[in-house]
Formats: C-alpha cells, structure tokens, sequence
C-alpha cells in the first residue's frame, strides 16, 4: 500500500503489473509462470465461477472431473490437437524421488521410478475426455452429452503475465457430443452467446462475437467462435472461445453410435472455455489509475463502511448505527464489509478501498452521528454525497445498479469509437499505431495474406464477426475482391 | 444396469467397486490410479463442497489458489514432511513433446526441454504454501492468516480404489498462521470440530474425534486431530485430518514476524483437509446390496417422480399435477426431478434410482388420477404408502428430515455395538478376527508396541479419543502400565 501506481499514460503494462500486485489480487509464485491468486483476487473469481455454472446448468449441463494427466499415446491421438500443444506441454516422467546420494538432505529423482508412458500434464482435456467417452456413448438414447468441468490446465507458455496467461491457469471446459452435426453447431453457438451474456451483464465488457480464421482456430477444431473485448490501450483480448469439433476427435477415439435407424455414425463434438484470463480482462477494462474499478455485480463486497472517530463512545454509537443499516442492506441482497480496524487511519482505509475498487464507500463521523446524514462516495466517478440515513439504502441500490450499467456503457463508447472502418494499408497502419483498437478491413480470405499483415503490423484477425455483413470489397492488403469484413487489432 | 450387485455378505469390497460403478458415481481412467468423477458422483461432491466451504468462511476462512507445481528445493525444505511424501511424487521433468524422428505421428518427449530444476506435483501444499506466507507475513497485524484452497493433488500410490485411494483426488486443504502456539493448538481444534460437525450432521456419519499416535501423525506435524469413522465391514475410515504444525514450516521457510513488543517470532502454523476420499465413506456407510443410499441434505435431487402410464392423455394429465407438485416442493427448498423418459420402463427407472439411492421416490399412475393420490417409497426402508395429493408436501418434508436422522441413527448403533473394550491380546485378535470394528484398549505409550501389534493384526491406532478419560490399566499387549484407552482397528 505504498506509494501511487504507474499511471496508464506513463505505461500501461506497468501499470496492470502494479496493479495486480498491488490490489491484492495475484503474484507471481516460487514457479516459474505459474500464479498465486489472492483472496481478495479469488473471490471474485468465485463470483464469476458461481454464475458462469449457474448458467451451465440452466442449459442442461453438468459437471464431472476427469485426471490431471493424459497418456502420451492419448494426447496424440487427434494429430492436429497434439501438434497445436506439444510444444508447451508439461511431462511427468517419474513417481518417485529418493535421497540424494551425494547431498545430505536433498532429494533427487529416482531412476528407478521411471513411467513406462510419460504423461501429459492437461493443457486441455478432449484427449482424456473423448476416450472416456467412448465407454458412455453406444446409442443415441446416451446423446446429447452434455459436461462441463473446473480445472487447472498447464500449458508451458514463454513468456507469461499475471491473469493474462500464465503457465497453470483455472479455467471451466465444457465437451458435448451430438447426433448431428446441425446439433453440434448450436450447442457451439448457444455456448458462445452465454459467454457473451456473462461477460457484458456481470463483466460489464462489451464484447462482439465473431469466428476465427483457421489459422486462429483451435487446434482440431473445424470452427472456433470467440468473444473479443477491447482493452483500455487499443489492444483485443479474445475473452472466450467455443469450438465445433466435428467429428474428428469421435473418429480419433472411435467413438460411435447406433442412430435412430440402427447405424453406426460418429459422434459430433464442441469444446468451450473462459478462464482467468477473464480477471485480466475485467481489470484491463474498467480500472484507473488510482486502482481497480469492479462491476457491482462481482465485487466481492459492494460497500464498505469506514467509520471516523476520536472517543470510543463514538465508535460504539457509529458501530450500532453500521449494524442497523448493514443488517437492511443485506437483506436486500447487499453485500457490506465494516472495517473497525484501530491499527490503519480512515484515510490508509479509503486509499485500500479505492485501490481494491469497492464500489461504494460509506463513511459516518460524528458530525453524521449529530445530523443522521453518512458519506456516500463512488468508486468509479469518485462523486460524494452527503446523504440521511433514513432510506439510504434505496439509495445505495440504485447506485450500485447506475454503477454497473455506468461500466458498461462507458467501455462500450470506448469501443464502439475505437472500431475504424479502413480501405487501404496505409490508413491501416494509421490507424493500427496512432489510434489503435479494431479495425474493419475488407481481407481476401487467403492464409498468406493473413500472415503477411501480421508479420508486417504484428495486427491478426480478431474475427469475423458473426453480424458482419455482405459487401463488395477489395482486400486491405493484396486488393483481390472480398465479400465481408472482418476485425483486425493487436492482441493480448 | 444390467444384472445385480454382488451382496455386501458375499464380498465386500467386490460389492463396493460394483456399487459406485453402476450408480453412475465414479470409473477408473486410462490413467493408472485416477478417477473419472461422473456428474452424478460429482454432484454429491458439489454438496458437500458448498456447505463445506460455507463453514471455512463463516469460521472466517478466505479461499486462494496457489501453483499446483512444487519445485524441488522448495519441497525438500520441511525435512519430515518431504521424507513423508518422496516415495509417491509424480515429477514433471520436461515441459516440451517433439515429433518422435522414429515413429511417424508419434510425440517424445523433448530431450532438448529438460527443466533446470524438476516440478513435483503437489501432494499436499505446505512448501509452497509457507514459501508464499514468507512475503504476505511481516507483523502481528497480518495475523491470524486463515486461508482455504479447494484443489487437486497428486500421490503416487500404488494400490488404488475408487474415492478410497486415487492417484490423483480432490481436496480443500486449509493452511492457517498465528501469533501464539494456544491459538494455533485453537485453531486445529476448531477444525476438526467442524470437520466432525459436517460430517454427522450431513453426511449422517457418526464419528469419533481424537488425535494420532506419533508413528500416524502427518509429515512435518507436531499433532494430528482426526475424525474417525466405521464402515459396515467393521473397518475403520479416517474421514477427516487437522494438524498443529508448530513452528516447523515457519522454520523451514523462515517466516518471522514483529509481535505486540517489537520482537521477531517464528509464526505458529496448522493445516487440515479433507478430500474426495469422504465419498468412499459416504457410499460405504449406508448403502445396501440394492445400491446407493444416499442422506437427503447430500442427495443431488431428494424426489424423483416417475409417471407411469398408458396412453399420452394419461401422461398430459400426470405432467401437469406433478408439475403443481414439483414447484410446491421446489419452494420449499426441496429438488425434485422428474423422469418422462418414453425410452425406459417405470420399472427400469424404480431400478435405477434404487441404484442411485434417491431418498424418496413418487409414482404417479391412472389409478392415483382418479383417486387424487399418489404412491410414496422410501429408498432407506423401502416402506411404500399410498398418500393423499393434498398436502403431501408435509409429508415429504417430514420424511426427509426423517430419513436423514434415521440414517444417523443406524449407522451410530452400529458404531456404537462395535467399539468393544478389550483387557488382553488373545480377545483383541478375536474382537478383531470375528466381530470386528473399534477395539478399546490400553497400550503403552511406545511406537514398538504399536508397531508390534499392526505388525501381528494389521489393526493400527485409529486415534487416542479426545473423551478418553484417565484409568490405571496395563498395556493389551506388553502388559506395562496404561492411564488411558485408546482405539484400535483395520481401516482403510
């Protein structure tokens, strides 16, 4: 809690670093990539976690738990799938360590405790899953499946950042298997619409839904759909993917089913995920540079009540009115910390609170105490009020409402106005540099192209958005004909 | 759901594996050791993990999430407690697969990848746990530090069974700091308190809480509380596990902080879990050789309605009463599920939430239309009434609570008929060989004995009871002098 963030002006990277760090939300661990999320980082991916389930199930799934670990002989079963994470896979080779002959005190590996088979330490779980499945499914009286999981995943990353991407992150991953490809598609799109719904109504991120191109698309999929926010400095952040998998990983892992008719066909599969790295999306999008700005809706409280004091009598007559009005606030649903600490001054606490973005702050001293009136303040537009006690909690309610739609509409401005229409690779470039954000160019489709332009402005394909719509056009870079635009930006 | 269980009288352990099987609760994977958790396993664990994780926070308790990687040197710091758990680690030693040059479509491992320093696979998270602490601990004002972490762990062992002992399981482990070693010694005790208060009260297991002998206590631990339970075979299950630490990982990993007077201190620390592992337990203390009996503050749907009839008419009129009936119940608290499946028989679906231990089962048929009744089955007793529609809610209400206490109730009498006192080695051999259960004897203080005896029984010490009182007595096996009875017994 010491001295003043970075602002964002001065380095925004720095600025999240701090931020992060300083909020109490995360930091990096003894291992190299990996995380520890804080309480306070935690719990609000609780509230994520609670609703995102609450939603799952509304949809008819369910959850399971299936291991940590997959079999190499497993994990490349679905050639493309193993190519597209064979390279950052974490492996156990051994079970056991001993005494280390030669270091009093140490441990080393066994030699002798080698697995016949490494295995793979899940950087996502189709391999592990589809061969499970292929014990669940024999008739279509068995489909759809419909499961979800919640689960850590390691994926051996380079370079890593708190919440954004990290070597182990915790994520849910959802794999469903159809009759029908038809089936499949929906489940795949319905999926990607709870994302969207989450994200803006509780996330308060607007998002545009959109496909990827092949070369953005997971691997082993035939189609990935995304959600893409767009970050306080211009850069996308692809906040959650959902992917028809076709049949590839049923045929991968032979699993079949007698239709209706009696015959043998395939499986059709999705796979779709959110992660932490919807933590760094949250805070990217809405905080300042004083500290975090949460939305109402997952904050782990919404109030908090600082009481200021000189006498202990004071104290007791401002602690007996917090109980009373903390008592009628949660009964409303209201979630409310108060913080008598006597070891930090009132001003240490408003500073704590507004690095660790509670949405409101009441504040009562004993002028209050005197004149039945608190202190109000808000933690995103820092407005004060002065306001009697009697009925403040209707108050309070539609304040936490504004705040949360107040969110939402000011990221949604902020992106909306950083979506730039351009005809040409200059004003592309332009535009990329100087004022950032998405831009909606006219592309012709080719893989080439696509590379070419991000080899060049490090900008890719965000997606094609699915209301994107048909238009004559010449593609930004190459001038061949294209029939829609799709979103290009830099990306986290 | 083909033929019957193996009868618990005809083989236990037999009837065991079969049971969580076919009641869709658990299968082994293609991964040596490790357990697929099925929704339907997986939603009596969800139970149990939200009222669980209401009481760590109610007692104060904040979630976090620490890195599921150990990196050795961190893991060999507590000496006892990396000596304890080296024999049984998975260790990731590479974090890259390559294309095998000889196999084609085959992976190897990277042998370019290997990590500098090898990654255990967390089996419990004191190392890095205490290594995090190190940073977040200066003063007595950080203090008390009550953390829980709901996570996986990973311990190599090398006879598995389903929930009892996997490879891999789930688990919440709490890891706590304090200023003096009374509120340390305090806080292991408040613990298995509340491990002893879900469990009966929940999970309707009677338990006995003591602590453990020095040869049974956990790795690193000065004292390890516990919750013992009794399975219907006789044997014992330790369902629960809370240590005071000491000082010793504060040693370890050097966390000091500044008490009240300004001087350095060594932290007091305790951990406690518990895991996956309860769901053995649950199934093994209520069940029968028809299946799964399940107590109705777990079930993941108490009622489950099944419409039997003829013509379509009959099924409309059956849908539309139950549903008045299921939102009635429903708001009440009470979930309720309802089975219109047209692809199975009433009586196969009797069956199969007979397997799965719904408590209370309601068929609704033409007869019940007419009559306005409806016919009500309980899965514990098997009583069956017909039963009025009209304020059949009161009913249902009553049952469940009925079952719950009545289950208690069975499986207490049987704990309590097999706790069997016992003055010299010839009778506890036969206790132990015939009737089986606890055996309450005197034992000599020493670990020889205690090795002694599991050596020529295979009985170990389940705990010394928290109410043992204090009594002259001589040892039941060396015959030396004893001021307390503790209790032994083959367990799982």
């Amino acid at each position: 809690m010491s001295k003043k963030l970075t602002s964002r002006d001065e380095d925004y990277s720095k600025w999240y670093n701090e931020l992060v760090v300083k909020a109490d939300l995360a930091e990096n661990s003894a291992v190299r990539g990996c995380m520890v999320i804080k309480p306070y980082g935690y719990a609000i991916w609780e509230k994520m976690q609670a609703e995102l389930d609450r939603m799952f199930k509304e949809t008819g799934h369910q959850n399971a738990y299936f291991p940590l670990f997959v079999p190499k002989s497993l994990f490349e079963a679905e050639e493309k799938n193993a190519e597209g994470f064979a390279k950052e896979c974490a492996v156990v080779t051994h079970y056991r360590l001993q005494n280390d002959p030669d270091k009093e005190g140490k441990l080393r590996v066994d030699p002798e405790a080698k697995l016949e088979e490494e295995l793979v330490v899940r950087p996502t779980s189709e391999a592990i899953i589809w061969n499970t499945y292929k014990g669940w499914i024999q008739s279509y009286r068995d489909l759809p499946l419909l499961i979800n999981q919640w689960a850590n995943v390691v994926r051996w990353e380079m370079r890593t950042r708190l919440f954004l991407r990290t070597a182990e992150f915790l994520w849910q991953e959802g794999h469903t298997a159809h009759e029908t490809k038809e089936e499949a598609i929906a489940e795949t799109q319905q999926m990607n619409q709870v994302y969207a719904t989450f994200v803006e109504n509780f996330m308060a991120i607007p998002v545009i839904q959109g496909v990827k191109t092949e070369s953005e698309r997971f691997a082993g999929a035939e189609d990935t759909y995304c959600i893409e926010a767009l970050m306080q400095d211009g850069k996308a952040l692809q906040a959650g993917t959902s992917h028809f998998l076709g049949q590839n990983f049923a045929k991968a892992f032979d699993v079949k089913f007698a239709n209706k008719e009696g015959k043998q066909d395939y499986v059709w599969a999705t796979s779709w995920g959110v992660s932490t790295r919807l933590m760094g999306a949250l805070i990217m999008t809405h905080s300042d540079d004083n500290g975090l700005v949460l939305p109402p809706k997952l904050a782990p409280y919404q109030v908090v009540v600082v009481p200021i004091h000189k006498t202990d009598e004071q104290l007791q007559a401002i602690t007996n009115l917090s109980k009373t009005l903390m008592d009628s606030l949660r009964s409303r649903g209201i979630s409310v910390k108060y913080d008598d600490r006597t070891t930090q001054r009132p001003g240490a606490k408003f500073a704590q609170y507004e690095l660790q973005g509670v949405p409101l702050r009441i504040a009562i001293g004993p002028k209050d105490l005197e004149n039945g009136t608190l202190e109000l303040a808000r933690r995103d537009t820092f407005e004060k009020i002065n306001i009697s006690v009697d009925g403040v909690e209707n108050k309070i309610e539609e304040l936490l409402t504004e705040i949360q739609d107040s969110l939402f509409k000011k990221a949604l401005d902020f992106r909306d106005n950083h979506i730039t229409k351009v005809e040409n690779f200059e004003d592309f470039k332009k535009v990329l540099e100087a004022k950032t954000g998405f831009i909606s160019a006219h592309w012709d489709g080719t893989a080439e192209t696509e590379n070419k332009i991000k080899e060049l402005t490090k900008a890719t394909i965000r997606c094609i958005p699915l209301d994107s719509i048909e238009e004559e056009g010449v593609c930004v870079y190459s001038g061949k004909p294209s029939t829609k635009r799709v979103l290009f930006a830099k990306a986290y």
